[in-house]
């Protein structure tokens, strides 16, 4: 999958302005950077079915959709996968589709079964353990760069 | 549903700087709200069937999860259910569960069904048809405040 376009970097200013208008430039590059609504994306028709599926580990499976500052992703795991104890910046809202995931979280334990949700603050440490086999809808803002660039190393690997 | 903390103002500087020094508070103050990677949410445990489904028309029916910056609606359509041309600043991405929506946007024609997704970009309009009885997720960044704020007057009363 290519990176998308909401890892590209700002581009650079064309010339460099003189020391006295920087800091009016500045504000102004970052006043538009901050009213945008976000990030471009495109028009993309995608079945999940044409979506290669990637295995992290025997218990767990995942694939997932990016649009500009969306991700949606399908996380298919066995009965007995543990996610381990992790966190992001990334906004999370955990959607059941099928079976059972228990949550430790914000000291709470908190069973989430087909058809409810769970919405996760940015950097709120959480574990998981699928109950029954489970089809489990992950929603990121923004994109997990670290599942793009399958830098997760916290779920490849464990059981 | 309450207001989320999304719609919530900044807030105001408790004291005012100094003419001299305004331009630089605001630089930071802006940079400080561009590099917050978004909205404040809470953790939430919600049952699909504890949210109330809103009737939007005969052939509509919705109810949404809302975290930060993040919106979650599951949209139930009876066959032929339009979705009159519309367009908003918000990301969209759709995930067709059950049924069949068709789309015209960006001049062209696409079927959505089950198991299928659409990402659609900020301001791009769109129309779309129920082929089937459908069940639509819809996920959205910026959550629609006009969806929260029932000013979406474009979907009710349509058919």
């Amino acid at each position: 999958m290519p990176k998308p376009e909401s890892y590209s970097k700002p581009r650079a200013a064309s010339r460099r302005p003189s020391r006295k208008s920087r800091n009016r430039v500045a504000l102004k590059g970052t006043v538009r950077a901050a009213k945008r609504s976000g990030t471009k994306s495109e028009l993309k028709y995608i079945p999940w079915n044409t979506v290669p599926v990637e295995d992290l580990n025997p218990l767990l499976q995942r694939h997932f959709v990016v649009g500009g500052d969306i991700m949606v992703a399908r996380v298919l795991m066995k009965k007995g996968c543990i996610v381990p104890l992790h966190s992001h910046h990334n906004e999370q809202v955990t959607y059941i589709l099928e079976g059972a995931l228990k949550f430790w979280i914000d000291g709470k334990e908190i069973v989430v079964r087909a058809g409810e949700v769970l919405t996760i603050p940015r950097n709120m440490p959480h574990k998981a353990e699928a109950l029954e086999d489970t089809v489990d809808l992950d929603v990121f803002n923004p994109p997990r760069a670290d599942w793009i660039e399958k830098t997760d190393k916290y779920l490849r690997g464990a059981k």
